[in-house]
């Protein structure tokens, strides 16, 4: 047996290594084969989840063709080198590669008898499809001619042989893949040849002296004869796809660590394409998409691996094996179903059967739809391979949003002709109008589904909103009036669709070179952010018996209470039904910006005095008592939070001078009047203005109103004997004196309306700390406060310095440089954020023993920020009622997680 | 001698207080008198300044008619059970009464013999003219007879009787004041008589009479007649006068606690109106405008206290005294002197003279102005009555401010027409100019002084407020555009004049009635925001050499270093001449304002790619190193610290449609574009926006070109031999990465543009903590940082929530209800600012040993801020070159208020 690893060394592959940078102490190959392997499946981390797992298989007697792992400690050390190999790794390898030689009794390079390997990338997540495979590696003018002895097919061996060369040449030596497949398409023309498989071993032989000229002719230097030379090359190459563009991008999307590094399995090739008695397959141990206990998979028989992916020849369903290879059938599915009891997981496998002979190539978790993650859990539980407290852990809580919403029909092939953000998720399908009026006119007295479209939403739309099926916008961000009031109605929305270009005017939009008029069909991903033209099919969520299972073990596991941001009573039966537990957030402002309301609101603004603002109040204060009386009746016994009054005045004014002449007209006030009290109460910067409790104390009559609307609705409810727990919370404020104020003003209400109705209620005032002086002083706070709610979203903007508003002119290209982590509105901020979070909770409950503490920002609903809730020890998180199941299941997992 | 303190008690004035508010237990009453007194000055918390100082005198042996305090803690209990006596109280008045009428030889209400008192009000800080007072109480329609027959003056005792019964019924009874002014106007007619002098006894009679008719009519009871009854009243009616209207406001624009309460003087009566030998007069033991070591008063002969604060008959002045009264004057000057001595302080004093013997009623620390405040504390070391130290703490800060700015001669009368903020101190005449070309035109080519009017001002006009003497503006706040440039111009500014309505087009403005055109003279006074027609003449500032002495001694008292905000050489000069030890902050956008380059700033902003914006930022390139070759060749061998740019970039770009025409015409590109890209950088709370180191992350050409003008600049003058401390400053900073990323880009322009020089400098790379965030991980990024300097004007602005643009719809309201101490855009809030302050301080320097921290928000000038910037152990504050020296003096009062 003739060893290329036997020749002398004859250069140097890589400058010496400093001495920091040696992989002569740690153990930097792990190999596998014979029946037993030096690593196993715990090793994750050191040899990539392919390595790892190969390890397992081969230790657990599984066929696995015989090879080794390169660490990942190597691919750190390498970069941390300048992209050199550190001492000794060398050494190891050749040692490691004719240990291999004696396992599969075949030589490197030996013309006669030659070992192939396959070199394939895995780091400890899995990263599809991301980093670069060499296959065949070992193939030289010689070792081809040992190929075409051994296997007695000369076609087999140059079609493997010129496979090699292409994607070698490609991947390792960096030669144009376009290049490759000039000289394949001229070479079919040459010879008639319909596809690569028609080509005769003559031809394929010419092909394989034509790639060589080609890569002499790009690189200045000969194709490398040497195998060992060509297994550097192609490890080096591994290594380097770990940072290429795709990889990294794909990391940054799923917030994998970039220091994780990959491990390079190198592994003696079995081929599928050997013949009738040959293929190549992958399967699943159930059926991945909707979690059934059934074995399922496809195989393409004499083919390899890459063929199956190509998507040139159709596979066969495995079904089929059955029937056309029992035995094998029979040998796979034991294997199958042994390696998910090991693993207790459903496995993903890769198999090829070599002339009759199985070999297994991979076994990975197996990724799988929310369905069937929530159904495999149930399962495994009941097969008692798991406990329950590992089935919580199987179903990730940001992936069962799928089951709440609509979502498009995975065989649809829809048209996309724009992308925009997206800003709340679900799909929806209907008919485009471009306003208001006419949404609701055409749901409601036609019931016809429509799309909502708008340059953007203002709070005038919102009954248009209500009506849509989705809403789609031109401009505005993921927290734009659209995106925060369809989330909160869980409707999909697709925001920020800068794609579109509106002509409301016109009765059209312009997609790209679409023209999509009035009462034309239309689909929304608000999952993706996608817009589709036409009636795209849908498929509807369906609340599985296993999901309400998994979600009351959540429930017996959390100790985080749920409750729900609603500010209808619609919107409060919908929490209830998503199991909420009270409502945490009830933003009372949202109450008048229905159609009858608003002039009302206006003419309380416009008012010249306080005595014409308290008329104006007067007439409001029936609306806001029918909206309580409504909430505290489907929440009875629940606790419900009623944020008073929060946004600046401005906003429920019209902006436009169209606008402002109709609004005129209607109020029967001058325009120019309402002109200038618009200008008056424009501000620079909204957010930091007078808004939150400083409107409250500058027109105490607001919040009396309010109070008055809040402790009428409760008292008449508990005059009848219903249970009412009002929860009055006083936004934005920065001192303990403001609180005061606003707190004397609600009691003193409070007083006399119990004592109009002669009925006794608990209540409590409490406060959102949501400007970085709340936390800081809540000490202070807390000796008046009844409660906390952290509104995170203005505390996020407020400790940054961000407004969200405008955060699309930098934010993008600080994730995209890894600036930030995370988009702080989406992931609560632990490090700056979360500080203040935990100084205010320390403080307040220092001042206000078992003081209680919520969380109420768009972070309630989000599952890391949950986690961070639950360690902090908040008593109920609060999200959309869209987002309660979620937040049941990430308050299990925090709980969990601490258990460990 | 017959007292109506021996009569029988008839009635309880007070309904019993509750056991927690006991007089018997406290000492509720402090007498003085017949040489000797229970308190001492040290008291005054307690006995007020009056009552304290009253008591010390007697105890010294000076003539002071004897008396008794009754204690603030009376008057806060009184408060505290709801306007009622404590329990003791009456008791203890009345024999402290009985001890007066002993040391008095006189009986309160003995009709042959009567005591007369005054009662006065005192507070431990002076609240002049805010409380009441009653004299000649003891008063009644058989006493007066007694007065009579003592003083064989009928006329002086009737005239007394009515003066008491006129200010009793006004401030005890509450009878309308010109209820009386009636009567005597009726009575003055009736007798021809011109002034109430000319009354004779008999009118007076008559008067007396009629006034107790209308009081009678007005409350239904007769005027009291016992005497004591009428001190109850009176002690009533000061307790009272501690919370009315004036007195409150009074305290809360001078920050004196409410907590504070009144204590009550009750004082026998003499008078300096019983004939020729008779004066009443006030003194200051020196010159309390100029501080001249010359006796300094004046006096009236035959009148009471109040004929002489009246102004109906114009005093003397004291050195007539001399001549007129030769003994009386030396006794006096003694006296005086001998206070000043002995309280180590100039003395205001009131002295009477009855009958030719002089009695002192009252001493206390003479008010003064800055000027005198600066001779005065020189002047009393040099006669080595206090310490250097002592003399420090004699200056107060804030006050100095009037030293450094021209102000309005205080004996002009000026017409003033408006009043707006008083947005930069100081007092400015010139003509009137309504744009700031003309401005520039005016000042610098005919050399005239002018006063540039705008609605409010843009970065378009600096050169023309450079070029004014003063800058009014209609519209904005005190940290408007025209407030922050001014203030930092040390130019005088009236801003946010609502008063006033601009016509800039008919080049005129109103002011009520008044219309003001161009070229008409008016003078500002920027310290009080009031507006004059006219030139008002000015008194210039003078630093004195007692005033330089000062600063020098505060110079070897404290410990913060003190820096200046500067832009310009100019800047730097004028803050190197106040004693500025370095710069902290440089605000390089200053420097994008000039008429040269604000075109290029908006090519550079217009630039539609990378290469473009390089471009025209290589244009900026020279005028940026010209500007910081001039400001380090000023500051040679003082640190500078340099900040990037910072504003939002739309500042730069023109708002209205008329300069948008204006500029795209200059540019040469089309008003559509440009009003689109205005549009494009709109911001909906620009304070959070895309501004500070954001815009040198996602333009990093931008923070290459500032690095490379500093370098530049830094590394010719070093060549030169000049040294130079350069220190760049990178803003809003929340994250280390923000940090790092921008830190790498203007180390890499340094070591670059070093290389090129062939100098090696040092150099410091720090940060602003200005972001909430930023003082939370303080310690992270003090790795990169290498100092911090807090910016608490935004740090103010995110951590309250408080746009300082738009708080004036509800700040004053705070300020009102004191729902804040003070304005936290003025003092730093230690409570909650001044906290993450602390926390970043602590967390930084834990971090990175001895990091240098510094602050340059407007704080830094701040003398109570400054204090808390020495407590939390910083190493310098920066403040605006005029308030240097302010600066420089409260830093050495915080070493000295440590020291205690």
């Amino acid at each position: 047996m003739k060893s290329a690893l036997r020749r002398p060394k004859t250069r140097r592959l890589a400058a010496p290594a400093p001495s920091n940078g040696r992989a002569g102490k740690a153990k930097a190959i792990y190999a596998f084969g014979g029946g037993k392997a030096d690593g196993r499946a715990g090793m994750k981390t050191l040899l990539g989840g392919k390595g790892a797992n190969l390890a397992e298989m081969t230790n657990l007697g599984v066929p696995v063709p015989p090879g080794m792992t390169i660490t990942t400690e190597m691919c750190n050390t390498y970069y941390a080198l300048g992209e050199r190999w550190p001492h000794g790794l060398e050494a190891q390898l050749r040692q490691k590669m004719r240990w291999l030689e004696g396992v599969a009794k075949k030589g490197f390079g030996d013309p006669k008898n030659p070992l192939l390997v396959s070199v394939r990338s895995g780091s400890a997540v899995s990263m599809p499809g991301m980093m670069d495979t060499i296959l065949n590696l070992g193939l030289n003018a010689q070792t081809v001619q040992g190929l075409i002895v051994k296997t007695e097919n000369p076609r087999f061996a140059y079609d493997a042989y010129r496979r090699f060369i292409q994607m070698y040449g490609d991947v390792v030596l960096e030669v144009e893949h376009k290049q490759f497949e000039e000289i394949l398409g001229k070479k079919k023309l040459k010879y008639g040849a319909k596809t690569d498989a028609d080509l005769s071993a003559d031809a394929l032989k010419e092909l394989v002296a034509e790639y060589r000229q080609l890569v002499k002719r790009a690189k200045g230097t000969d194709f490398p004869e040497d195998p060992f030379e060509q297994l550097t090359g192609a490890v080096n190459a591994v290594f380097r796809s770990w940072n290429n563009e795709r990889a990294k991008i794909y990391r940054r999307l799923n917030t994998i660590p970039h220091s994780l590094g990959t491990a390079v399995t190198v592994q003696s090739m079995v081929f599928g394409n050997m013949g009738s008695t040959s293929l190549t397959g992958v399967c699943f141990s159930r059926d991945p998409s909707t979690g059934e206990n059934v074995f399922y998979g496809e195989y393409l028989v004499n083919a390899q691996g890459e063929d199956v992916v190509a998507g040139i020849r159709t596979p066969k369903p495995i079904a089929e094996l059955k029937r056309e290879f029992s035995k094998l059938y029979q040998q796979l599915t034991k294997i199958s179903q042994r390696l998910e009891r090991y693993f207790k997981d459903i496995q993903d496998m890769e198999f090829t059967v070599e002339e009759g002979t199985l070999y297994m190539l991979q076994t990975r978790t197996g990724k799988r739809t929310a369905r069937a993650a929530v159904a495999i859990a149930t399962d495994f539980v009941k097969e008692k391979l798991i406990t329950r407290e590992q089935a919580l852990l199987r179903v990730d809580p940001a992936q069962i949003d799928q089951l709440l919403h609509p979502t498009i029909d995975p065989k649809a092939k829809p048209r996309v002709i724009a992308k925009g953000l997206p800003a709340s998720p679900g799909a929806a399908v209907g008919k485009v109008v471009f306003n208001a009026h006419r949404a609701v006119e055409l749901a409601e007295e036609a019931s016809e589904r429509v799309i909502l479209v708008r340059e953007e939403t203002s709070p005038e739309d919102i009954e248009g909103m209500a009506a849509a099926q989705g809403i789609l916008t031109a401009r505005g961000g993921m927290t734009s009036h659209a995106a925060v009031v369809a989330r909160g109605m869980g409707k999909c929305c697709v925001a920020g669709c800068s794609d579109i270009i509106v002509r409301e005017e016109e009765n059209h939009f312009e997609a790209g070179e679409a023209t999509v008029k009035e009462l034309d069909y239309i689909t929304l991903n608000g999952t993706t952010g996608e817009v589709m033209l036409g009636e795209v099919p849908l498929v509807q969520p369906s609340l599985t018996g296993s999901f309400k299972q998994v979600l009351s073990w959540a429930d017996q596991t959390r100790r985080l209470r749920v409750r729900a941001n609603a500010d209808t009573p619609q919107d409060a039966k919908v929490a209830r039904d998503f199991g909420a537990e009270g409502i945490g957030l009830c933003r009372t402002e949202h109450m008048f910006f229905g159609e009858e309301r608003l002039p009302v609101v206006r003419e309380m603004i416009l008012a010249k005095d306080a005595s014409a603002r308290k008329a104006a109040l007067a007439k409001l204060l029936p609306f806001q008592k029918q909206d309580f009386l409504g909430i505290f009746e489907v929440m009875k016994g629940l606790p419900v939070t009623i944020r008073l009054l929060d946004p600046p005045l401005h906003e429920f004014l019209p902006n436009t001078p169209e606008d402002q002449e109709r609004v005129s007209k209607q109020l029967g006030i001058d325009v120019r009047q309402l002109r200038e009290t618009v200008n008056s109460l424009h501000e620079f910067n909204p957010m930091l203005g007078h808004r939150g409790c400083r409107l409250g104390i500058t027109y105490p009559e607001i919040n009396e109103m309010q109070a008055q609307a809040i402790f009428e609705a409760a008292c008449e409810l508990a005059r009848d004997g219903v249970k009412v727990v009002p929860e009055v919370m006083i936004p934005l404020v920065g001192h303990p004196q403001e609180f005061r104020i606003a707190k004397r003003t609600i009691d003193e209400v409070a007083r006399q309306t119990m004592a109009r109705y002669k009925v006794a209620l608990q209540y409590l005032v409490g406060t959102m700390i949501e400007v970085p002086r709340a936390a800081v002083v809540a000490d202070a706070i807390a000796q008046e406060a009844e409660f906390f709610s952290f509104g995170t979203n203005d505390l996020t903007q407020m400790t940054f310095g961000f407004s969200r508003d405008d955060i699309g002119k930098f934010l993008p290209h600080y994730l995209k440089e890894r600036i930030l982590p995370a988009d702080p509105f989406v992931k609560l901020d632990q490090d700056g954020v979360g500080s203040l979070v935990r100084l205010g909770i320390e403080k307040g409950r220092a001042a206000r023993k078992g003081l209680k503490v919520g969380i109420c920002g768009e972070h309630g609903g989000e599952p890391s920020s949950i986690d961070f809730c639950h360690r902090v020890g908040m008593d109920y998180v609060s999200c959309s009622p869209y987002r309660v199941p979620i937040a049941r299941l990430a308050a299990a997992h925090a709980a969990l997680r601490e258990k460990k």
